[in-house]
């Protein structure tokens, strides 16, 4: 235990903060030693404080741990957000400019110029970035849910192929509203094709993800995406119908190649959080399917199936990732763990 | 009662067999005098040999009947045909070889050369090819649950602006596959991104529905179609995701005025199943829903919603219908409504 | 319409607020002539007032009425109350001794010594006691959703051979909790064994509602009752598990027997809300069933099934109520009804 | 590897057959060496002849076993199986008459004199029957999947105070039925208030299991019992709201203690597959839930809360239970290892 790095996590009683203290309460790196929360929970032990409903049981230690405020100032210097956007970018920029670092899963920052948005299997080179922000402390973003399980199938696929043009229509997990989320009376038995906000990011994040670094500036991806959101009665985990127009013109059989040979940095790096496998391809013809694979590589793998040929794009393809681990607090854990090993964490 | 023409329901005991039955037993014009199943049924009480489960309770008259064999020796000389695809084909050929007027919802003679392939607020001048057909009988055919509701959309989208191409990904109800259909266990908290054939019925059946007759003979219209087809926990009601890139330049308020004022001949006519409004068009973000909406229009109009700007196609929507009533025995029986009106059922 | 019955919702945009409006918009007798809610909404015109999600559209009419306060200062005298138990009661005693005649769903004064707790079939000499109330005005009180299915199934049987104890669980529909009411990641694929306030309701209320009156007071009926409340992944319609031990030892049959011939006084009269029949037995093994027999009667028909004998009890059953039409608001207009046709509001 | 014993799988391909599969593919006492199905399986490698659908994927040793007839010229002596009750008396029979020690999850044989019903942390001391059998080998059954979770709760309170009759409603799980199990169509949005043959085995099966052996002789427990069986749209988990009049009258905590207190051999012996804690006692309110805590215990412990005074018996509560794991190839793989631990399966 001595060794662990402290950390704390801001917005803990939410949806993204429990999850983040289900994934980190057995951390080989990183301990718990704070969490914060609104006024309305400040003050109380964290187990009376949240209305846990993570599948695990609360971790005895940091369910005694009394909630703070939102404040910079903690003592740990390693901050998880899982704050609501309607408070995390003021919050979080509070935080940066006091000296923390900050790894976010909120949206409020990860437009802002020196701010990385990153994947690790994808973009580690932008952690860079952080070196150019003006904050004695650094925030580093992590994408939408619906964006990150996507853009980690594109990568293979973007590097060896090009892309001129992706068209998704998602069909997503009532957990990626947070919690209480949809009401039951909304969802049973049907089907919501709108989410607010949602079509916006997934039509801008994975070109910031995707671009290079070029004189200490990302260039942005170019190519065009068209998204459409909905919410169907899942629990967990998001399904993504893609179409993909390439700038070299290949098999589908060579697109199934360089997805399921994908390895990124995190898997070299054998970080705690990274999966074997980012990406696991099926030949089945109806997978993957949420509730059975949403949990592969403990939540982290992306699964992929039904990749074929297109009339309109040149290749289709259904995506599934697990939008609360993957998409949420376990991707954002995973940013934690390569900034460390990469010494953005001090020694 | 008296004036009422007499039809019989081939597999009567099926899902769209006990629709028909649930459908036709108040109808102002039609009778079922006879049902037919396969040997299992034959010569049982209907009552007894179907394992009813339409919401409303099965009319007593119907119960009775003693269910006979689906062979071309029926007093009824309109036959209704809810048949498995599996036997359709044949057993569809024999009765109109023997004189019967077969409406069916099969897919096995949907794309024989004179066999039209019917929407009535679509293409009704299509039931002319009944003429050069060879058998004494007829066969008339309707389309696929997922094609009816989509192609209804499509229409005056079609005939005003020009489609150059579709793009169409489906949310199914679980309804669409018949009785017993997907096991709870394989979509409850899940979602399944594949459905057995759908996607090829969807790539065709719009082209054949919107082609145009010329020298006796159907153009099928000329426009790309991709179809991607999942199957969804929702009861009943399909709901479609489209893209269109259009002949003429359109804003979308255009599209939604021909939309909106979109009549066709069951209108016109007032045929006893026709809904007022064949087409339904929500301002609200987050409609059509397949729960709410389904049942508009007694579950014969299709609703729409989202009709926006699209960045790759011209245009994108969202389209709601009932699978089992618009999309397969309201139909069906809409189309018999029109034949009947067409002189096509003798007077 | 000129000589239909003013009437005034308060709570219109709430969930039973709303079934009031939908189920009223068609009324012969009722005319809603205004809605009043939470001073949020209050100045808005009611469409946009309501996050309306009734299966039905809003009627046109009532959709531009300006929503008022909820004072004493209505032109409507006869009052439907769909408000919270938070306020509800501080209100509906303004209304009463104000002159209105308040038909409540709340549950506040659902004890009150003068007011009655009435289902139309059970206990419409109940009304009598508004007599003795000391408002100018009234306020009659609709029971508990739970509670009226089940009450309305005791009634032939305490009648007919006495009730010694009544033990029951429930499975109760996620619209039974209001809007938003349980979020959907509570509830999809999960059971929530535990309801606030339910079970003492379900032992309290069909004690009141089958007393005598005696001395212009109500005797309550003397019988044990055990409640188990559940909440199921279900939309609308509440089971529940019954086991009775009669005073007087019958078979199976006879009970089925007045359950199958009962009729109330709204029956009767042929009040515009009354089910042909209040309760419909099914000798079918598996049924009643949520989905399949919920809307039965317009969703006033209670439906009972498997019946049979009971080893620790004498009898034992399942019986099923639509909760939001015969369980709250479709009751409270049958209440209306009956008052109407009684001379409780005036000629 | 060397050291394990080897066993085989009959009705492997079904879906309690699947879980024994699932459960034993890395257990560490035994290794499944043969698998053997109906004739339709028979000869083609298990990855083939089986629809495999459960969360983990299939072993790849196993997946290339060949299936084999289930006929008793397996090499294995040890015998899980997952028969389907239709042929499952048959085949075991013959199985133990050949030697094989067949550990049952199939209906057949419990009833048999001589055959324990087995939950091992109730009633290890009847596996002495097996002396008895007239087999050469053995047959032991596992109870049904209703009756364990809720037999395991008795126990301490049977046996610290005694219990005079038992009231059970069940809210059952879909998995229960096996597969493909109850259609989606029936269960979406919907609670089916039976399950044939269900309530039968729940008033039987405790008081045999809770029966004590005297003069080689199980004498039944002496209680009365009444069951309600429900299904609901739940994947996995039966709930069960329980009712019990007991001999000794105590006060709801000294029943919770004991619960909270209750170990069994299992635990003494710390076996494998044992759970650490076989019941687990929740103060919270709404708990226990299935989808939250079926796991706990890696599916083994069985989750009780909401004991209370209940006043028609003496008390109430809540019990669930992980339906295919304790209360089925779980349960049943436990028996094993207790038959190890014992000597029933020679050194």
């Amino acid at each position: 235990m001595k060794n662990k790095l402290s950390v704390a996590v801001l917005g803990a009683t939410g949806s993204v903060g429990q999850k983040f203290v289900e994934l980190l309460s057995s951390h080989p790196w990183f301990q718990i030693s704070e969490v914060a929360a609104s006024d309305r929970s400040v003050g109380k032990p964290y187990a009376e404080a949240t209305n846990w409903n993570m599948a695990s049981p609360l971790d005895s230690k940091i369910a005694k741990l009394t909630v703070k405020k939102c404040e910079p100032n903690l003592d740990s210097k390693i901050i998880f957000s899982g704050l609501d956007a309607k408070v995390a970018g003021e919050i979080e920029s509070e935080f940066a400019n006091s000296g923390y670092t900050v790894i976010s899963n909120a949206r409020n920052h990860r437009f802002d110029k020196n701010v990385p948005l990153v994947i690790p299997e994808v973009n580690p080179e932008h952690l860079a970035l952080i070196h150019q922000q003006e904050w004695s402390g650094a925030i580093i973003t992590n994408p939408n849910c619906s964006t990150i399980g996507l853009t980690l199938a594109l990568k293979p696929i973007f590097d060896n192929f090009g892309i001129e043009s992706l068209n998704v229509v998602t069909m997503q997990a009532i957990s990626g509203g947070g919690y209480p989320g949809i009401p039951s009376m909304d969802i049973l038995d049907n089907v919501v094709p709108f989410i607010g906000g949602e079509e916006v990011k997934l039509e801008m994040e994975p070109k910031k993800i995707l671009g290079e670094i070029r004189e200490n500036e990302i260039k942005y991806a170019e190519f065009k995406i068209s998204a459409q959101c909905n919410r169907v009665p899942v629990l967990d985990g998001h399904l993504e119908c893609v179409q993909l127009k390439l700038k070299n013109k290949v098999t589908p059989e060579e697109v199934k190649r360089v997805l399921r040979e994908f390895k990124g940095l995190p898997q070299k790096l054998k970080l705690p959080t990274a999966p074997e496998n980012p990406i696991i391809y099926f030949e089945e013809d109806n997978y993957p399917q949420p509730r059975i694979h949403r949990n592969l590589g403990r939540g982290m793998s992306v699964s992929i199936g039904r990749l074929r040929k297109d009339s309109l794009f040149d290749i289709k393809f259904v995506v599934l990732s697990h939008n609360t681990i993957r998409g949420a607090a376990g991707g954002t854990i995973l940013i934690a763990e390569l900034l460390k090993e990469q010494g953005f964490l001090g020694n």
